[in-house]
């Protein structure tokens, strides 16, 4: 059976969908998988299957699929491993095209769960019924509406495709998208890859008009000459950011592959993989830093950097690490010094990094960013404590509220109302400028983001981004950089240093 | 005038404190000052001083520190810099102890400024008056409830020092420590450093009771000899946690330092830090995490951990971090693994990463931890995903509340009780193990931690500590291991790999 992107996209944009073992007990996968879809509001027609229930979740439930009136696309499966064959059998029967193994207890397990699998596999193939798992914890496809995954986050529509083989941990990366803001075009836990692997998911990827960015946690490589020669391709049009479970001989334990023994061979396909200019990363929240820089600003041309701060101390230490990890501050010239010079007190540092010294001018972080932006000596700006200013304002309104009987509440609820405001304005001007420019900018808030790292504004193909800390903000711009010289065949400057 | 241990105590534990600039006008530094404290609750007489006020923040305000009735410790000093000479003529003629001077437009600010620096320091110094600044953010001292700093972050009482010649930088520093909770024992913005220098709060913290962790941000080391000499026998009690400001060429000029040019000399001072024993860091986060890290847990007596996981990946992803950076996980006696068999699935991987593969007993993970952490071979436990997890059942809770109608809704309700129970009980658990077994035990919550890192125990010596993100949990355990290695005078460990 041939698996072609045309089936992945079958797989993901299904018109009807059944869960088998759905279940309104509490916790269960049946439950999870089926209240998941429904509460994500997938729009289509939803069959939930269970001999025993007469409604689920309002819906009419069916004893066996086989009952459904109507055509069934994707059928997603939750019951013990050993009743799997007989609703394969139904399923054949119905005709459906994909179905979405939630069912663990196979080749995990030992040698009786491997041949299951394989007669599983096999079974599936001569009915060229499209298999996804076993023992994966669910897909998401946001375009199509559809979240069926044992988490019951829902991620909103974008441009980053999450592929891992490990459930818990991809869930968990499209948990931290959510709260960051960071918009997603698919996820799949692809679990044991019994017949659909990895490979299949990239070679849709590559095609699919929504996905510009393709995050991968992956354990078990297969044929990874195939995955090189693939993403050798993909990565002149899309990057990769790749984290590879079980490098070492405990994480290749825990991760049961046993192939602890083969570090030498991993450590060839590692460098081919670079060569191929996958992204290799080694610590799971660097998959999501890197894909909020790659969905959200345009590409810098060069590793000229202008760095606007709030506050000295933050200037000295962004500084640091640009110049670490291989970046340049260039000097500024003095018509720049002048026009910003305007909205500061005398004694400012006349140099880049820019340090606002604590000004209050509403109007000098704008005019700062914009007048090094403009800069053909400068390629990139980071900006910090601009944004993330308002938590300190409001703590000190509280303050006043509490002890000065003479400030009138009003005052300060304007106070309040103008510093949100501001934050918005910022981001806004933000976008409006990289539109302008085609630079980036990347802003470090210096708080912990409760309104997430990547922020919308409406109608605009970039995205206002925060980072919390400079060295986030740093390592996502030297991504975007190695990306983009790769991709015009320029010199790569040194791999990208470790912090 | 000789600068003793006890001159800075007597400035952390005023009996009273003026400020000279007091205002209500909102956002100037006379305001900011003088609101944080009453604010913060200083429990001793507040004599805010302003010619032109009668009252401020429901206080007396006085025309002149002359005025005051009583004896003053502490002033604050924040009025402009040409105004200066003459109050601190008053304040010499009032017998004032201590003074913080917020007022800038000093040495930073080029010749005119460094020698009107230069008298203000002479002068303070023929009258006795310790001097801190100027150009100085405040100060911290949460034993004697004093919070006088810009920013309203009023952190608990604990046993984390942080001494930062930014004040920006410091402050924010102490802003995540009070998100995450983790108690100072003091802050101060040393500023200009005029005339107090960070070794002279080195000095004093080194015999302070309430201090247990140092942590540094400095640009301008001054007599970088004197500073390792001081820190050696620091480190023996103490560890230092430090971030060098202006390390590079970039970096240097940033912070007018001009000491580029002796990056050579920066980097054998370095190298004398490391030997005596100062860890150090590139990142302000970082020196966040680290102190987390040594402020909650026992310290470990080898690199030998076992990890307890919710989810094959995380422990996967674990096992290579610990690895790489020198750890190993030793493999589990047969007792131990029938132990925690008895509440697991009879296909868990009977191996170190302990998978809980997503068992829902609430025994299963304390038994697991229980049982590690007993035992001989292992040294420190990592436990990943068990407090995070009602993140996840808050969002499932959400969706059956909307789409079930058979659910009842108190059955939703005892389920979230239960999960936040349980996390406050397991962390409770975790930090009884640690008092029984002393070794350390780290958590990974997954989450953002909106609970914050560290969480108190009533009446416990040890904190439940949660990181985000396994890296954090690894690179915490290496530097406790590293420092109790050091101080216990065995073999050190390679030095920390950087991630």
């Amino acid at each position: 059976m041939e698996i072609t992107p045309d089936r992945i996209r079958q797989l993901l944009f299904p018109k009807s969908v059944a869960v088998i073992g759905a279940t309104n007990y509490f916790g269960k996968w049946g439950q999870l998988i089926i209240s998941n879809i429904v509460a994500g509001g997938f729009a289509g027609p939803i069959y939930p299957i269970n001999p025993r229930a007469e409604t689920l979740f309002g819906l009419k439930c069916y004893k066996s699929i086989l009952d459904v009136p109507e055509d069934l696309d994707l059928v997603f499966i939750a019951i013990p491993a050993e009743k799997v064959m007989d609703v394969l059998l139904e399923c054949s029967h119905k005709g459906v095209k994909s179905i979405v193994m939630i069912t663990s207890g196979f080749g995990e397990t030992g040698e009786e769960g491997k041949s299951l699998q394989k007669r599983v596999v096999e079974y599936c193939s001569s009915k060229n019924m499209l298999l996804v798992g076993p023992n994966t914890m669910g897909i998401i496809s946001p375009y199509r509406g559809l979240f069926a995954t044992g988490p019951h986050t829902r991620p909103k529509k974008g441009s980053v495709a999450f592929v891992s083989q490990s459930g818990n941990l991809g869930n968990q990366l499209v948990f931290w998208a959510t709260q960051q803001g960071i918009g997603i075009s698919m996820f799949v836990g692809s679990g044991n890859e019994a017949m659909v692997t990895y490979r299949n998911f990239l070679e849709y990827l590559e095609q699919d008009p929504h996905t510009e960015i393709i995050v991968l946690y992956l354990e078990e490589l297969g044929k990874g000459r195939e995955f090189v020669k693939l993403a050798n391709g993909i990565t002149k049009n899309k990057p990769i950011l790749f984290l590879k479970g079980g490098r070492t001989a405990s994480g290749a334990k825990a991760a049961l592959t046993h192939t602890g023994a083969l570090a030498g061979e991993n450590k060839v396909l590692g460098k081919a993989m670079k060569q191929a200019g996958v992204i290799m990363v080694n610590i799971p929240s660097e998959l999501l830093e890197l894909s909020a820089a790659f969905s959200s600003v345009p590409f810098p041309k060069g590793n000229r950097v202008g760095v606007v701060t709030l506050g000295g101390g933050w200037g000295v230490v962004t500084s640091d690490l640009l110049e670490e990890m291989g970046f340049v501050l260039p000097e500024l010239p003095k018509d720049v010094i002048d026009k910003i010079g305007k909205y500061l007190p005398p004694f400012w540092s006349k140099t880049n990094p820019v340090d606002l010294v604590g000004t209050r001018d509403p109007d000098a972080p704008v005019v700062a960013v914009e007048e090094l932006i403009k800069l053909k000596e400068i390629d990139a700006i980071i900006v910090l404590g601009i944004v993330g200013r308002k938590e300190v304002v409001d703590l000190l309104l509280k303050s006043v509220s509490e002890v000065d009987p003479d400030t009138p509440p009003e005052f300060l609820k304007k106070v309040e109302d103008f510093s949100a405001q501001y934050e918005e304005y910022f981001g806004k001007k933000m976008v409006e400028f990289m539109e302008v420019y085609q630079k980036p900018i990347i802003g470090v808030s210096l708080t912990t983001s409760v309104s997430g790292m990547v922020r919308e504004v409406g109608g605009c193909k970039y995205k206002a981004l925060f980072y919390q800390s400079p060295e986030q903000a740093v390592r996502g711009l030297k991504a975007i950089l190695e990306y983009e010289m790769r991709r015009n065949q320029s010199m790569p400057l040194s791999p990208m240093s470790d912090l």
